[in-house]
């Protein structure tokens, strides 16, 4: 009833540090990338291909791609805005992009300065010429569960826009609850109406757990037989265009729900907690994924009298 | 497919404060109990019958029982472990006792001081005893999905403790996954062995959310009918014999998503959330709920630059 195995898509690095006070090092975001490959993640987001003055977290993309460790199995992307940004994620000799826009048109205005339409106009010019060098693309369609400015979201029309990144040759399509207040029967709602169109290979979820309900997503994501699921080291990110949105889900509580249900990730959970304290160490305050807490805080049994707990 | 109402039934007051360093006065036990009926929580469990000197924060459990308001629909109970506790509670008032004992003879022995046996033995006399006096009585097993020292637990025996306590004339049961540990297919895996047994209406969950996988349990035993959940306000909690165990499921997180699903709570959510910024309060640092930290932390859209979030 679930599937044999799933891809983590690690968003840590990208997702979750740009939404971080802290501006680390060149050095300290390789040896992040390092540690997630090393627990076996084999998708990782490296950062983000948009103007640096927008992002200081993630200027210097480039860096990190260049010098993040080459391994087999492993594949690095990055997200890309425009033809710029493009030609940057070539020249740093990344493999996989990935564009990104919202399924409403405030918040892809406030998060990226274009409307949908435009959105729209820019992928085709990038993404055949991503294409054309050889790179696979992924689409983000974020707010499909809410948008923070517009509310409810019109499903038929996020549904026309994701048909329209696919025509446009992007390979996979990951859907956002970009500000995390899904619920697991709205989860079902909107993967039933995009299975109708796309197989359960293109599609990926990206869920932050603002009200924690992704794993319960993720869950139904699980029985409807998705496979790839964007996760966060230690449950860093948010969205300044996403008010009240928490981080993402992390990739530690994925990994060991998965791991506990028999579901393949490839991934190591001792490494995967030793990349998430590196990350809690890097960025400098306490991480929100539970299970890494867990392992970080794990006390030994005390010799108290009896409590009567449940 | 799901329950159209369930039930949740509040812990915090008691498996809450009862981990908590924090000593509350009873003024304020008094007034997070009030807190939480005028949020529309309908159980309450407001303490523990416990020697006073095992868990210092449930002294005084005779008081805010003979203070908590009295209001229609609104069911309080509280934790005995033996004949003193149970007079205890029928002196106060209680219409309602729970009983508590452990899956495991190791839990058993380290969160009560007696074996299995023992904690039977007792039941045997104190059950009948409340039920002749007019109350109801729920009956906790502790460690259903994990033990902190035995590791895997036996549910054969977990089933003929369970039968056994129902046969006393416990009319309800809450299986706890007392360190958090649970996972989805495991709770579905306990839930049908124990509905070839026991009603629907006889099993309630108490969940801890060491992995954060509380919610997505929660799923399952919705799907499976079932329609009675313990939460804490909060996600106040652990368990001082269940090493790195983690407060449990936050009500406000539950009653949420039963929201968001159209499920009724009869909880009103802002005053729910109330209630959780009180009881952070008077514990005096953050709490751990999803839910409530996303509803205390909401930020407005700021006017920075665009983000290129998902």
């Amino acid at each position: 009833m679930y599937p044999q195995s799933v891809v983590l898509y690690e968003v840590g690095p990208r997702d979750g540090l740009q939404n971080e006070p802290a501006r680390l090092l060149v050095d300290d975001k390789v040896r992040l990338v390092s540690a997630l490959a090393a627990a076996g993640v084999r998708r990782i987001e490296l950062g983000s291909f948009v103007r640096p003055d927008w992002i200081p977290q993630l200027a210097e993309t480039d860096l990190v791609a260049q010098r993040a460790p080459k391994l087999p199995g492993v594949r690095y992307s990055a997200l890309v805005p425009n033809r710029t940004g493009l030609e940057r994620a070539i020249a740093a000799g990344l493999k996989e992009v990935a564009v990104f826009m919202s399924a409403t048109e405030a918040h892809n205005r406030k998060n990226t300065n274009k409307s949908v339409a435009q959105s729209l106009q820019e992928f085709g010019e990038i993404v055949p010429a991503a294409r054309k060098a050889g790179l696979t693309v992924r689409a983000y369609l974020s707010c499909v569960w809410g948008c923070p400015y517009e509310g409810a979201v019109d499903l038929q029309r996020a549904l026309r826009i994701s048909q329209q990144l696919r025509d446009l040759g992007c390979g996979e399509l990951s859907l956002g609850d970009t500000i995390g207040i899904g619920n697991p029967l709205q989860t079902r709602r909107i993967l039933e109406s995009f299975l109708k169109e796309f197989s359960r290979e293109q599609i990926a979820l990206h869920l932050h757990d603002t009200h924690g309900t992704a794993l319960a997503n993720c869950l139904v994501g699980l029985e409807m037989g998705i496979t790839t699921f964007d996760t966060s080291i230690g449950g860093t990110g948010g969205c300044p265009y996403a008010p009240g949105a928490a981080g993402n889900l992390a990739t530690e509580d994925l990994a060991s729900m998965c791991a506990d249900m028999g579901i393949e990730t490839g991934i190591d959970l001792k490494k995967l907690i030793e990349a998430g304290a590196l990350a809690q160490a890097l960025i400098g305050h306490k991480l929100t994924g539970r299970r890494l807490q867990a392992a970080l805080g794990r006390r030994t049994p005390g010799e108290a009298r009896p409590a009567g707990s449940t």
